[in-house]
């Protein structure tokens, strides 16, 4: 029997997904599963965004452009100049979600071998896409106790070599919440170009910014335009995961045309889709001051429920639907099965994704859970009542 | 200014699209342009796939699981089980088109520097795929005088190394329109036996075989369950090459371990596909009757005006809707950009892919073109009158 590649069994598992068995035999049992695992809002897609699909009215499925069409990438345009981006549609190639984005930019812009900063604990998947790549991922330590915080630019500067070529940002961060200041962007600028490096901005929660703070990005900078490449999809934004429509914004003539290959390769993004996409723009903005109303309060019924629970501690975040806290335990990967596997409270349970997943640093978050907020307040205090139980039983209590 | 990797600039353009540009001046000049020169169908998607769409009544647009839906891959499994694949829904991976198919099974099944060996002309995007992996392609040329029959095996023996790990088929064959006889996949399935090599078999075009041939499959053969890995797509079964909607399937467990994975990192496939493919698997016979039939005739048109041609040479495919043809030209690549550039009959022109693009050997295909017959029989009639005058009068005219 041929064997399966190295590349295809180091290619590491999701770690959001990898208890998924665990949580369908909890179900199977009958208990009650609060999922605050995975980043799949309850939130309603727009009216919009779902009548476009309804009113398709065409005869021929067809391909797109392998950029995405002329009509979906101009209204985009108009929807990130209104950020102030100053782009123009030959500054976009849409993609099959913001996935899709990261690994075209990685292959278009990285050499096999050649290195990435990422501040931990950072999106997971970016593992796996390095691993796609050949790119290997030099993680840099953010800290809990700063609410993750950017580490200091000295930190970075130890990790630069020869190879390193970029740095990822996420921001609003997944899966820390946390929203870089105007400074920690400046301080950004300052070493992507002292050291030539890329900068790419996952922009993924950039609508989800709470208690009146203001997104910035490394498009909002002057003198980058050759460096940025901005990441982005409508998943989280139109709370619309299952399109998968995202696309790559750089100013950079040389990566569109390359990346325009790649994206040639594999033909064309979804055509309904970008439909849909297109009728998003237009969403009204109160969809997204009620949304952030919501996310808010969930947010403040979140942190402060875990706040007041023993040896738990939750910084309070300024962006995205995510909390990473610490808790009195052992092992976050053990407690987060033992939830699924052992634990029920009036026959419920929560599901959480394990931090170590989300940290590259072997032993790193051993004791940190990530939580999305992305059921409703209800809800949510019954997922908080259920883990103060647990936490109070659970065996490998430490502390 | 950073550089851009070598990979993105080693990143073959696709063959199909890099003349756009001329086809869009000749456009603005008011040229009409006949499009031979893409796999991308006139034929109206089914009815009851863009009615599934219309009627979708979902409120949130949600991730779906990694693999793809339950419902659909039981659908799916229906579908190929009529057809004597005996797989069960575990068996498949849905995918974002036939590209995400091959790509996930290079990345899972090939290492870096592992060659595969494909018949040549080949499907260019494997090029660009092979390169996304790292794979090294090995090609072995099959020949237009018997209509790009299978190679000998004896050639491909001669290209085993210890790198080799796969052989990649396309059947129907893009671009030769070339259907595997029962002989060639016997032949085929014991090569790989021989030598433990994965069998990639892209059937994009299953659909497609014309006079009454029968298509076969190698997950009709007995004993090469581990060895199989078939690429799919529903973009040509059902015009909706915008959907794009594919899928993985293999008996080989460890195959499938591991690409989900791959699968994982980007998250999920489209919605809305999964939910129009399955309403597409319910689609009535009389639709592909109709749609067979169509082609049959196109292709009997386009085979027998180019036949008639001075010092033109077309084999009659058994599949697929596309044929490869010789021309009495210096160059393909000089030629369709002439086409394209120079020459208008009538203020019209043809817009075709130089077969150069489907060969990885050197100097291969140099007087071949590939043209796809996705126009109704009239237009091919017409965009045939063009031809002819446009050989005629071709300053690169050779013989």
């Amino acid at each position: 029997m041929p064997k399966i590649s190295q590349k295809g069994r180091e290619m590491p598992a999701s770690p959001i997904r990898k208890l998924t068995p665990f949580a369908d035999k909890a179900k199977q049992q009958g208990k009650k599963v609060y999922h605050l695992n995975i980043g799949q809002p309850d939130i309603e897609t727009p009216e919009g965004m779902l009548n476009a699909i309804k009113n398709i009215d065409f005869k021929v499925w067809a391909y797109t452009a392998s950029e995405g069409t002329l009509s979906y990438r101009t209204k985009l345009t108009s929807y990130y100049n209104k950020l102030g981006y100053n782009i123009t549609p030959d500054n976009i190639i849409v993609t099959t979600g913001g996935s899709e984005a990261i690994i075209i930019t990685m292959l278009t812009c990285l050499n096999p071998g050649d290195e990435v900063i990422i501040p931990e604990p950072f999106y997971a998947n970016y593992n796996g896409f390095a691993c796609q790549s050949d790119v290997v991922v030099k993680p840099i330590l953010s800290y809990i106790e700063n609410g993750f915080a950017l580490p200091a630019i000295a930190e970075f500067e130890k990790l630069i070599t020869d190879k390193t070529k970029a740095i990822i940002i996420c921001n609003p961060n997944n899966p820390t919440g946390y929203l870089y200041s105007p400074e920690e962007l400046e301080a950004l600028k300052q070493l992507a170009l002292k050291y030539d490096l890329y900068l790419f901005s996952d922009e993924a929660y950039r609508e989800f910014c709470y208690d009146g703070r203001t997104f910035i990005s490394p498009m909002h900078l002057n003198g980058l335009d050759e460096n940025v490449v901005v990441l982005d999809t409508v998943s989280k934004r139109y709370s619309a995961c299952g399109a998968r429509l995202g696309c790559m914004i750089t100013k950079n003539k040389n990566i569109i045309s390359s990346a325009l290959k790649f994206a040639q390769a594999r033909l064309s993004p979804g055509m309904v889709e970008q439909i849909a996409g297109e009728a998003a723009v237009d969403t009204p903005d109160e969809y997204f001051k009620k949304v952030n109303k919501e996310y808010t309060h969930r947010r403040d019924v979140l942190v402060q429920a875990l706040n007041k629970m023993e040896g738990v501690f939750c910084p309070n975040p300024g962006g995205a639907f995510y909390v990473v806290a610490t808790f009195p335990i052992d092992n976050a990967d053990k407690f987060c099965q033992w939830m699924l596997e052992e634990f029920e409270y009036d026959n419920q349970t929560v599901m959480m994704a394990p931090a170590t997943g989300f940290y590259s640093t072997p032993g790193a978050g051993l004791n940190q859970v990530r939580m999305a907020y992305v059921l409703n307040a209800d809800d949510l205090q019954k997922a908080m009542v259920c883990l103060e139980k647990a936490l109070q039983v659970y065996p490998g209590r430490v502390g």
